[in-house]
């Protein structure tokens, strides 16, 4: 039970961003030097964060990347889910394929237990509180 | 952020286990057709749970599995670390592979409170608790 790398890679890249003063936008290689990743697979973190609507992408010679949104109004809850899908610890959730067994399963209960305890620790953090630490 | 085919079935095999009459062996063809699952699946996780000392197997005419101790005294977290593993939810965790960003990263305690989170739902539950409701 793991978050993937792309998550990981994903949240440094938004604290990066979010560290930035308004305004800012950042190069591809810039948030791959940052976040100590490579540019490939930066450049796909990006994608991936532009399509979720969390990243703006500038073309140009003044382009570059900037948050959408205000880093108050984005927690690590939409990071993981904008890059690892809706959260769903077994295939017994609501988000999972489904199991018959589920309504009279006593484990059931408690795996959604789990994953709400989950969800509600990576949705109570903003992604502000965590650029507040790092370097502008 | 899954739990493994492997760590389900095996709640499974033991809420089987444990709403069992004290004192009564079931067989790997039992448990699988009840856990509804293969034999062949169902006999590989009863091996790693015998291997965890969940579990205890008895040879012979009479013999069989059953749970190695009191079903109040197992959570769902002794049977999920047993198949899976310590929760390790991201590389950065005390179980991970570690990395050199921990100690300034402000991701880091958002994880390990998360996974703190999930240890203490999964920890808080008692395999006796989830075979309460199940048929013996």
């Amino acid at each position: 039970m793991r978050i993937t790398r792309t998550a990981d890679y994903g949240v440094r890249v938004m604290t990066r961003l979010a560290a930035a003063p308004t305004g800012t936008r950042m190069t591809v290689a810039e948030l791959a030097q940052e976040s100590q990743s490579t540019v490939a697979f930066t450049g796909k973190i990006l994608q991936r964060l532009v399509g979720a609507r969390l990243v703006v992408s500038h073309r140009g010679f003044e382009g570059g990347f900037e948050l959408a949104r205000p880093a108050d109004s984005i927690t690590l809850l939409d990071i993981v889910t904008a890059l690892d899908g809706k959260l769903c610890i077994n295939e017994c959730m609501p988000e999972g394929a489904g199991c018959d067994r589920a309504p009279t399963c006593a484990a059931h209960r408690v795996w959604l237990k789990a994953q709400e305890a989950l969800a509600q620790v990576l949705g109570a953090e903003s992604l502000a509180q965590m650029a507040a630490g790092q370097p502008g």
